[in-house]
């Protein structure tokens, strides 16, 4: 560490937690809980009611946030008091979540209160694409799904855009993507230039913990990992209701993380990843040695892998071992996630969370034997299965969480007492 | 996840980073740079001068902080003009550190500004104690260094204690621990019972981070982790200036992650764990095998570990066999921590780093080999070896930690506008 990088403060302003201001902290929680009344407000923030008024009126004159009037549900009278609740205003701002993948690109548009506005979905050939025609691309399915919302481009306050691999969220570089035929590429800013929008990026498990967080089994929880398993091994980690993205944005690769020395070849080239065990495309070059094939290249994946599956239901012990090794693996990579941090929960989320072997008891019981041995119990697991718009939703809440920083977040001062 | 948990706010008060508030910062900042002026107070947290006027004004009204005059150093005239500092009170308060391990008991009384005042180290007889004994033993520790610095113990405004094993800081209950014959034993309450003052415990690795982030190498760091390797395997790690312990304390538990499946035994009874491969005992057992020993239980770790190191050194193939495997083992590990966390600077630190074939360069090419393949570079690895005292020391900055969060956090009105 050179004495340059010491003393000069925090590199990334939006890891500085302790300066993200209280207003701020309050639209978060509404917008989390859809509806909320002051008082749990400021019971959760530990705050007194007095500062969350002066601040929810705020909000109110911004536009940002509105009053509910909501009868309570007294069964017994019919006389309940009327209470207010605080909810977001959902009309306040528009945003677009764009998903880039291999297979399809997709896209949302959602309001402010993250409220599905319109959706989009492309097919689209395989293979690593230029920038520019990345960009391209991009831009034809903003055009697309505006002209479907009615709008013009102009009126999105943000877009999200999501692709797989290796991104860092803080500069807007992609270091390496399947989608992208070049590494170290400045996506965010292209496509901001192109696009006339910012535009922010982040890679695939963010995007479905942000999805999680915002409109998933993540909504109004203070710390949750959310592990993904399709084409890789992804992670995404919340704690005090922020995404924690390590400590300069590139870090919770569970996917490639080593789980042992001198393993399986792992498609980013290193050997012993998580993901050269678990993730589609090991179980793949596996499955062609249980179902006794020829070198068949032009079998699609998805298909090879339900074939995988039905003969591992019927029996097939080779097609059962792929899957039970793969089972055991997932297990050592979620108590190392267990031992790690210590998570509330962990979702196992996905657009397809289909090969319920991976989430058999076995697995869990494994979990249990591998995690440290204390007295709290190993944190509750869920599997979550979304539809196909996972993603996009997820780069959706990437733009409003950008959005709500800009509008709420960028003046440290009003941190200062 | 029940009803339960979701809406009840933060679980973890001192993980609310968000509601730290600015004064403490600024003491913060202060205290990890010695001596700082106003102006770069301002600039690293980014706020105005302003406010930081008012807010070090309350601190020095306080009795926290003070102002230092200090001339500046021009060399060509000697004119420079009088530049003010800000800089801790060093006698504001008095706090002691003490470390309960298997070997010997150790304590530190430090002021408040970190400066060792007083220091004690007592041999004792391996093997765990009953809960009742190890209070007995902090309390003459506690009489004896006391009784050195020339003070009564109500003098003291907290004591840290730290033990190794599975330590939960936020409850003060120990989970287990080599120096206790109990499982979930509540330490904390214990001994701030018996010895009338604040006592607030911790484990071996969080107490090295506290250590390095205080008085060592991550002085005014923003973030960066550290590794232990000695009787087990810790791990710290600091996010923009604070200790993380995973979301609910009982995280970073590197030492057992499973770094095989169904690996090698590690001393907590589970297999596989990174621990098992790199730990003093890990070697041991495979030593008597390189050197050809008769099973001569009477041996000390100790005195076994230098004859294999001194074998290794002398070219013995087995000896530097293992050796070499427990270097790739560590390098494993490392690269786990790159990987998930993403830390600027990796601190390896110990009492007694001194097997430096775990350090070598070939250890370091490993985790290269390992690490994300991005274009940042892998994240410096420094090795930091200290004296007896340190784990003591790091006792020190966590009471110091507890009286600046009681004296100056308590209040989470404070963050409000």
């Amino acid at each position: 560490m050179g004495t340059a990088a010491r003393g000069c403060g925090p590199l990334i302003p939006s890891l500085s937690e302790s300066s993200r201001p209280l207003r701020q902290q309050i639209f978060e929680r509404v917008r989390a809980a859809g509806l909320m009344p002051r008082v749990l407000v400021a019971k959760e923030l530990g705050v007194s009611p007095a500062s969350v008024t002066t601040l929810t009126s705020e909000l109110i004159e911004m536009g940002l946030l509105i009053e509910v009037s909501a009868r309570r549900d007294t069964a017994d009278t019919g006389r309940g008091r009327p209470a207010v609740a605080l909810g977001v205003k959902a009309d306040a701002r528009l945003v677009a979540g764009i998903k880039l993948s291999d297979r399809e690109h997709t896209a949302v548009i959602v309001d402010f209160a993250g409220n599905l506005v319109a959706d989009e979905a492309i097919p689209r050939n395989p293979g690593s694409m230029e920038l520019s025609d990345l960009v391209d691309a991009t831009e034809a399915l903003i055009d697309r799904i505006c002209a479907r919302a009615g709008i013009p481009v102009e009126q999105l306050s943000a877009i999200g855009l999501g692709v797989p691999g290796f991104v860092d969220s803080h500069s807007g570089y992609v270091h390496w993507s399947p989608v992208l035929s070049s590494r170290y590429v400045p996506l965010a800013a292209a496509a901001t230039e192109r696009l006339k929008v910012p535009v922010h990026i982040d890679n695939d498990a963010n995007l479905v913990t942000l999805a999680e967080q915002w409109f998933g089994a993540g909504r109004g929880l203070s710390n949750f990992a959310v592990v993904t398993i399709e084409h890789g091994v992804g992670m995404g980690f919340v704690l005090n209701h922020r995404i924690y993205r390590g400590a300069h944005g590139m870090g919770m690769e569970l996917g490639h993380t080593k789980v042992k020395l001198d393993g399986a070849l792992c498609r980013c080239g290193q050997r012993g990843c998580l993901e050269a065990y678990v993730a589609d495309y090991a179980l793949v070059r596996e499955a062609t040695t249980a179902l006794n094939l020829t070198n068949r290249e032009t079998q699609s994946v998805n298909i090879l892998l339900e074939s995988l599956f039905d003969h591992a239901k019927a029996g097939n012990s080779a097609a059962r071992s792929i899957f039970h090794r793969a089972g055991r693996y997932l297990a050592l990579g979620l108590a190392n996630v267990v031992n790690l941090f210590d998570p509330e929960l962990i979702i196992l989320s996905g657009e397809r969370m289909r090969y319920d072997y991976l989430y058999a008891n076995e697995t869990l019981a494994e979990i249990k034997e591998m995690a440290l041995n204390t007295r709290r119990p190993v944190p509750k697991i869920e599997i979550h299965a979304w539809g196909d718009l996972l993603w996009a939703h997820g780069a959706a809440a990437l733009a409003l969480s950008e959005v709500t920083e800009r509008v709420l977040g960028a003046t440290r001062e009003m941190a200062a007492q």
